[in-house]
């Protein structure tokens, strides 16, 4: 069986630095996981002794607070900033974009809509830089049942499909007399979904992988599904299973943008030894 | 033979306001054609000594000039300013507005795209508020080879269909990282579009009457065609053939936001008199 990697996967720019900040600050605690990727949290834990604290109460006495890439809400900064303590920012310069300009759209009295998923660290984020609340929402029905004014502001999660967000920014153009639209997705999950899309197409499995709580990946994974049905999403290569390779030849390879190079190393050496 | 209006059709406000202002201003010149209807231009000049000047050579010695429906260009209103003739302004309010957005877009910096006919008065006019030019587009196509910059005013000449805004809007997103939507388009388009359509599904001949250098006239004829093949354009009821409605059982009626009912009384008329 032929194994094909995608054009583009795996880490993005964010995590990549996010990864870096942390390796080099020993014993501070991340404020939230620092990216969406167990593993290499561990990873960070063994070798740096860099902890997670899954909410504010978990920081306790420790001095120095690593802002996790997904960025966190403006109230929680403020109270980490109150509370004097060493704040090592390894919030994606992709994640404070859409932060800044919530912040200022708001202040110029543009009714606020993020294209997201409300429950997801990155939005909450982002929310809370709205001045007066912001409208978030996941498809064009949800935004039917709201009076949206004359002005408003688009941004997106960065981890969205650009298509999905065509369709919001459509219904606001023909509703609303002006739509500021920000276009906040990241260009490195444009190029792992063009990517995922083309190996899937050539492919008869693919294997994408990353955290199963990881947006990214779950997208990557949709595409994939999309072009070849035998898509699967694992963790690590303890999640593959032998029979999903028999008779296969040619198995398409991604990665979500939270996922190190060390574990698609190991995923990679498993199929291998599957498909001898 | 059923005649059927659509629900909503003819003059829209800007239009019948410019020709209250043109009643009123007995003796006067416009500069351009008024409105988009050359038997209402008639009958003002006949009834009100309303004439009209093709450009600004045209307009001589008058002392009172009416701005057209459409607008003019930013520096034929300066040089009728510098040179002290009355002003009886009669541009559509929904001229005034993209005008001024592309000045204020301009003075902003935001790369000024208009969507709409180059060759077309409004958008002349509308260009020429722009202080360092704009790009004057009609297709994605023409957006490609364009360098676009990161941020864009988008506003649309205002008798555009929104389906044909959208795919322009949909381009820059993906390609720009701040589109600034204006919907300039006229809600009055909008109405007459959505009723034309709804006819010309009911209708086995459509009849649209209009100016037929009229492009929202030109739009409620595409659209009628969509949804009935044997659908026509007249400028009034002389340019009817009786062999159109040979044979038919339902006909739709629509007409061009520039024209006037006494011209749709007599196309309907004349109508009826075939179907007898």
């Amino acid at each position: 069986m032929e194994i094909k990697l995608a054009k583009s996967y795996g880490f993005c720019f964010g995590v990549k630095r996010a990864i870096e900040i942390a390796e080099d600050s020993k014993n501070a605690i991340t404020m939230g996981p620092l990216i969406h990727n167990g593993e290499e949290i561990k990873r960070l834990q063994e070798n740096f002794s860099v902890r997670t604290a899954h909410d504010m109460s978990e920081i306790g006495d420790e001095k120095r607070v690593i802002i996790r890439t997904h960025g966190i809400t403006k109230e929680d900064l403020a109270t980490l900033k109150a509370s004097g303590k060493e704040i090592i920012d390894a919030t994606c310069p992709f994640v404070t974009k859409p932060q800044d300009i919530v912040k200022e759209m708001s202040e110029q009295k543009y009714k606020i809509i993020i294209f997201g998923d409300a429950n997801h660290p990155e939005v909450r984020g982002v929310r809370s830089y709205a001045k007066n609340g912001a409208l978030v929402v996941l498809s064009v029905e949800e935004l039917e049942s709201e009076i949206l004014g004359p002005k408003v502001a688009l941004v997106s999660q960065t981890t969205r499909k650009i298509s999905e967000f065509q369709k919001i920014v459509a219904y606001l153009v023909q509703h609303v007399s002006e739509v500021r639209v920000f276009n906040t997705i990241c260009n490195a999950t444009f190029e792992n979904q063009d990517a995922v899309l083309d190996v899937a197409k050539e492919s008869d499995v693919v294997v994408v992988i990353g955290g199963k709580n990881s947006s990214n990946t779950k997208q990557l994974l949709t595409i994939a599904k999309a072009h070849c049905a035998d898509s699967y999403l694992v963790e690590n290569e303890t999640d593959l299973s032998a029979a999903w390779f028999e008779g296969k030849k040619v198995c398409g390879i991604s990665a979500g943008a939270s996922t190190p190079d060390w574990i698609i190393e190991k995923v990679i050496a498993k199929i291998r030894e599957f498909s001898i």
